[in-house]
C-alpha cells in the first residue's frame, strides 16, 4: 500500500473489521450505507421526565420524512438513504407523501405508544416480538433496496433516554443515579424524578429476567426494533454503526440476547448523554469520535457509517508505490 | 431550530466560527472546501532520519496526480477537489498529463530540495518570501477556481518532520527530546539521530531570530508555501483547516509572523506524531477527532474540512419545528 504500515490509524482497524464482518476481501464492492431511524412514543412521559411534550416525536418523523431535520442534513451530506419507521408513535400518522425523495416512509405501529413502565410493563411479550420484527425486516429491507453493508441506525421518541437508563441499569446493575442523564435538557429537579422513575421501573424487574424481558418490562418500542435491527443486520454479516445513549442501550440488549451480534458493531461516537461512556465500556467499544452530541436521530451514526466506508474505500482505491516507480 | 440548544455540541461551534471568520451568516452560501498539498524535498535527509528514500517524495506527487493517494480517495469520497504543488522537489518533475481530471498539478519549484538545515540555513531569506508567494497564491487559486471558503491544506516531503520538529522547538523553546518524533517509522537509533540534528539545528538560530528567520533557518519549502497559504486565506476571511503535525507546525509559524491568523484556523486531528499535541497546546487549539492518524497528505484536513461542512449545512438546511406543527 501506498503508505507507512499503521499510518491510517482506526482507519485500518475499520477496513479490517469491515472484511472480516462481510466475510470477503473489503476490495470486493465499494461498500453502501443505509440509515434507518425507528421512532415511537413512551408512556413515561406522564411521569415528567422529559423538557418536550410527547407530540415532538411525531413532529420529528414529519420533519424526518421532509428532510429537514438535522440527520436529515448530515444523510444528503455524506449520500447516506434514510428510512424512518413510525412502529408506535401517537397521534395522527404522518402522511406517506409528506416524504421527500431519498426518504422512506413507513407506519407500522405495534401500539399508540408504551404503557408507563414506573408502574407496569412498557410491553407485552408479543409487543417486543412484533417490534423486533418490525426491525429484522428494515435490516434486510436496507439489504434489498440500497445493496447497503454498513447499516446505521438512530431513533426519535420522547422519554426515551428513561427507557434506556432502566434498560442499561437492569441489565448491568449500575445505579440510576449514574446511568440517567438530561436527555434533551431537563432541570436538576426533573433529573432527580427521572432517577426515581428509573430506580421504580427497575425495582420490578424479577433478577432473572431474559433479555428480552428486560426489554418488556422498561424498553419502548423503538428500542425493541432496534434490537431486531441489529441482531438481523450482524446476522447478514453487515457492520453494525451504532448512534449514541438510545442504539447502544439497544446493542447491549441485542448482545446479551445473542453475545455474536458484538462482532459486528462499530460506536460512532461517545454522546454527551451521561449513560452513553458506561454503555460502551460494557459493549467493550471504543467511540471513533466525541464531539460532545447528544441529538440521537442517528446524527453520529451518518458520520461514523461514512468514516468507515472511507476506511473501506482507502483499502480497494490506493495504488502502490510499483505503480510510479520507486521499490 | 430543529433540536435542543447545545446537541450537535462541537459542530454548533464549527458553524459559530464559520460565520464569525466569513463575517457573514453562515446561511449565506453552501460552503466550498479546497484542499492544496504541497511538496517539497529536505536535504537534511542525508542525516539519515527518514525510513524512506527523498525519491519518494516525486512518487507521492505522481500518486496524487493520479489520484491513487490515500489523501486522493478520501478527498473524492467527500467531493474535495486536490491542488498538489511542486515548491522544491528534487529529479525530473512530474508531467502535467499525470494529472487526472479533479486534480491540479502545478510544477513551481523554488530550488531542488532545501540544504542540509543540520549544518546552514535551510533555505536564503529570497527563497522562503518566493515559497510563502507561491502559497499565497494557491490560496487565492482555490478561492477563484472553486470558490472554496473553507481552506484545507496538506504535504509531502521526505524527511519534513525533522524541519518541523525544529521549527517547532525554536519557536516554542521545547526541548527536541519532547517534540521529535517517529515520522513513518524510524527505529530507536534513527530516532536518537533525528533528535541530535534537531538540536544541532536549533542551536545555529539565533536567539532573536524573527519567525521568518527561523523559518529560513529550519523550514522547508513546503512549509514556508503552508504558512503563506495559511496567512493568504486567513486574510481572504477562509476558514483553515490544517491537517496533522506539518500543517501545525506551518500554523505555529504562521500565528508568530501575523497573530491575527489564529481566529481562522481549525484543527483537524491529534496526530500519532509525537509533536502534534504540543503544537496543538501552542496553538491554543482543540483537535476535532484523534483516529490515531499519521500519514500527512491532508487526508486529516480532508475528514474535518467535511465536517465544518456539514457543520454549516445543519445551520442552513435544518427546518424549524414550525414547520410540523406543535410550537
Amino acid at each position: 500500500m501506498l503508505k507507512p504500515p499503521g499510518s491510517l490509524g482506526k482507519l485500518e482497524d475499520l477496513a479490517t473489521r469491515y472484511a472480516v464482518v462481510r466475510g470477503a476481501p473489503s476490495a470486493a464492492d465499494d461498500p453502501r450505507i443505509a440509515l434507518v431511524i425507528f421512532a415511537a412514543d413512551h408512556g413515561v412521559v406522564a411521569e415528567g421526565v422529559s423538557a418536550y411534550p410527547r407530540e415532538i416525536t411525531r413532529a420529528m418523523v414529519s420533519c424526518i420524512a421532509r428532510g429537514v431535520a438535522a440527520v436529515s442534513v448530515l444523510a444528503r451530506s455524506h449520500g447516506v438513504p434514510v428510512s424512518i419507521v413510525d412502529v408506535g408513535v401517537v397521534g395522527e400518522e404522518v402522511a406517506s407523501d409528506e416524504a421527500i425523495a431519498g426518504v422512506t416512509l413507513t407506519t407500522s405501529r405495534v401500539r399508540a405508544g408504551t404503557r408507563n413502565l414506573r408502574f407496569e410493563a412498557a410491553m407485552t411479550t408479543a409487543e417486543v416480538e412484533r417490534a423486533m420484527a418490525i426491525g429484522s425486516d428494515q435490516a434486510r429491507r436496507a439489504r434489498a433496496r440500497h445493496g447497503a453493508t454498513i447499516l446505521a441506525l438512530g431513533e426519535v421518541g420522547i422519554g426515551n433516554t428513561t427507557a434506556a437508563a432502566a434498560l442499561v441499569c437492569a441489565l448491568t446493575g449500575l445505579a440510576p443515579e449514574v446511568v440517567v442523564g438530561r436527555g434533551t435538557g431537563i432541570t436538576e429537579e426533573m433529573l432527580a424524578t427521572k432517577t426515581q422513575v428509573v430506580a421504580d421501573a427497575v425495582r420490578r424487574i424479577p433478577k432473572d429476567a431474559a433479555p428480552l424481558e428486560v426489554l418488556a418490562h422498561v424498553g419502548g418500542l423503538e428500542l425493541a426494533a432496534m434490537v431486531g435491527y441489529v441482531v438481523a443486520a450482524a446476522e447478514a454479516r453487515c457492520l453494525v454503526v451504532l448512534d449514541g445513549f438510545l442504539a447502544q442501550a439497544a446493542a447491549l440488549v441485542a448482545t446479551r440476547y445473542c453475545p455474536d451480534v458484538a462482532n459486528a458493531l462499530v460506536a460512532s461516537h461517545r454522546s454527551a448523554e451521561r449513560g452513553s461512556a458506561l454503555v460502551l465500556e460494557a459493549l467493550g467499544l471504543e467511540p471513533l469520535f466525541d464531539l460532545g452530541m447528544r441529538l440521537g436521530e442517528g446524527t453520529g451514526a451518518v458520520l461514523a457509517a461514512s468514516l468507515v466506508r472511507d476506511a473501506v474505500r482507502l483499502e480497494r482505491e490506493m495504488g502502490t508505490l510499483a505503480m510510479v516507480g520507486p521499490s
